[in-house]
């Protein structure tokens, strides 16, 4: 038998943890095609929300009640009935909040991950989806340059972390921005220039102050209050990657909203911004992977790890995300007591 | 004696007649440096409601009080103390509402236009800021392609209707958004492949039918629940060029909005959208007029034209653009009577 974790309800607003069941269920069989894998390490990941709404956006279709849940998960391969896969080769996909799962070996995303040079975690962090996606926030849709401000929220986060340094590393001044003295003295160790904190009264007055000269970037992860205080802060023809919303996923496909647009719409003309929503996979760029595997290689880039002991733990580590837990990085969950 | 159109009061909202003051002053002496205009054509433009504000955005300043006008002129010199300029050559540039202006030669963005080929009037149209603006809007900043779908608001005015010629010319299908049934007519005469009536009822399905497959690209140029209609229509990394905002000039500089971010930024990080706000001047191609010419001597672009004779009638045309009046395309006063 092996254990998942389903959705039991649809969250009304912020995932609370009686929307969540574990359930033991058998270990399945591959079928032809597939290949059966034992799971090593979950990733936790603000996105994961999105998928809890029975119609995320437009027509796609959510996690289906009673289903397991998304999530990017190492594995190694146990059996296999698929060309090209054995036993003992390790892979990372999105195969679920589940120990074992049995699928296609061709399942969108699914790739092998070599052992030895980089802990396994990294194929979930550094040198996965956060790594991918914060290189693409700062350098496909920020295109940063050496002597610019960017602002960086949600900056102990997975992403938020990663972009900073990288931001860094091309020779940038980054302000993040965090909540609470732990999460921005975590902050500055990883090189950042400064890190305010969004919870401490004056937040807005305090960026603002670390922000002398405005800035060529805002980086937007969180959206909300910490957004409000960023845009009055950009210089003409300032870029915002918009990455995600801690904030807003768990506000419903609300379309634009009757009356949501005329301030943003205006500072946007005015201010010659460049908003861009993007997805790390769809836009970073070819040599993305290799650029981190070589800054993480030299030491230039850090992230930090937050592990989960055990599945069972991983809906009340997912819903204290969104309650803003004081978990800093890459939110882990090991699957297998021996990795 | 000469006359000119000066500041009397700020405008609260949308600007009315009692805003404007028509006075007599003495025709100026041109000092050493300067060149003495006499005004043919004086454009009006939206963006000018900007200029009314005392701070229009962050720290820049607006027309002062019992000051004449900014706007775009086409001017013939009638006297020079500048190298280079000569009596009876002819200028465009920002030098206001006036008949007649002594103004620096090196006034920024002064530039001659050679009389012969094309109308005067097309140095404030096709060949001019509208022209600039419909080509950096739809070509650089919304890089359609063949085959794409453009939703184009403000569709009968100056930038409008020639950013949706630009697109028909790029091979892309564009449908226009205009207020009565008689400016749809004249969009679509200009080679639209449909025009959709903002002030119908069912204007929002009406305008979802015209676009059965999405958009790639939406043109901003007016705000309000056309950009609500419209935002929905639009594809996973669809772009949107924010031109300008008919229904949000006269808002005054109210910050990105208490809760006005939510249900737009959602939908930019969801859609991948990216909404660049952009100004003609500062982003068209180097090539831009030298295509422009080309289309208009091939007559692949026209721009429709209305003209308001006398400076006199200027102040209740330019309030007649901010309350729908049913004049469509360029709208330029005359200012000399044997133009």
């Amino acid at each position: 038998m092996m254990r998942q974790v389903v959705l039991k309800a649809r969250p009304q607003g912020n995932p609370r943890i009686g929307d969540f069941a574990v359930e033991e269920v058998p270990i399945p069989e591959p079928k032809p095609g597939e290949i059966l894998l034992r799971g090593l390490w979950l990733s936790l990941d603000p996105y994961m929300r999105l998928g809890l709404d029975e119609k995320p956006m437009g027509g796609s279709n959510g996690v289906p009640l009673g289903a397991p849940l998304i999530g990017g998960v190492v594995s190694e391969i146990i059996a296999s009935k698929a060309d090209g896969f054995s036993p003992g080769e390790i892979v990372e996909g999105r195969t679920g909040w589940r120990e074992y799962a049995a699928v296609s070996a061709t399942l969108p995303g699914l790739r092998k991950i070599k052992r030895g040079k980089f802990s396994l975690t990294t194929a979930l962090g550094s040198l996965g989806m956060p790594g991918q996606t914060a290189h693409a926030g700062m350098i496909t849709v920020g295109r940063v340059k050496a002597g610019e401000t960017v602002i960086m929220s949600g900056a102990s986060g997975a992403v938020g972390s990663l972009a900073g340094q990288i931001g860094k590393i091309l020779g940038a001044r980054v302000v993040g921005i965090a909540g609470g003295p732990e999460k921005c003295a975590a902050v500055e160790a990883l090189g950042f220039d400064a890190c305010i904190d969004y919870k401490a009264p004056d937040f807005a007055k305090a960026l603002a102050a670390a922000v002398p000269e405005s800035a060529e970037i805002y980086f937007e992860n969180v959206g909300g209050a910490v957004t409000r205080a960023a845009l009055p802060l950009l210089k003409y023809g300032a870029r915002v990657p918009v990455c995600g919303f801690m904030s807003l996923y768990a506000l419903g496909d609300v379309g634009p909203g009757p009356d949501h647009l005329p301030g943003l719409m205006r500072m946007i003309m005015l201010k010659g911004l460049e908003i861009r929503g993007f997805s790390g996979a769809f836009v970073a760029a070819p040599n993305a992977l290799a650029e981190l595997e070589s800054w993480l290689g030299e030491g230039r880039i850090k992230l930090l790890e937050t592990v989960i002991e055990d599945i069972a733990n991983a809906p009340a580590a997912f819903v204290g995300m969104f309650a803003g837990s004081a978990d800093t990085g890459k939110r882990l969950v090991r699957l297998a007591a021996d990795v």
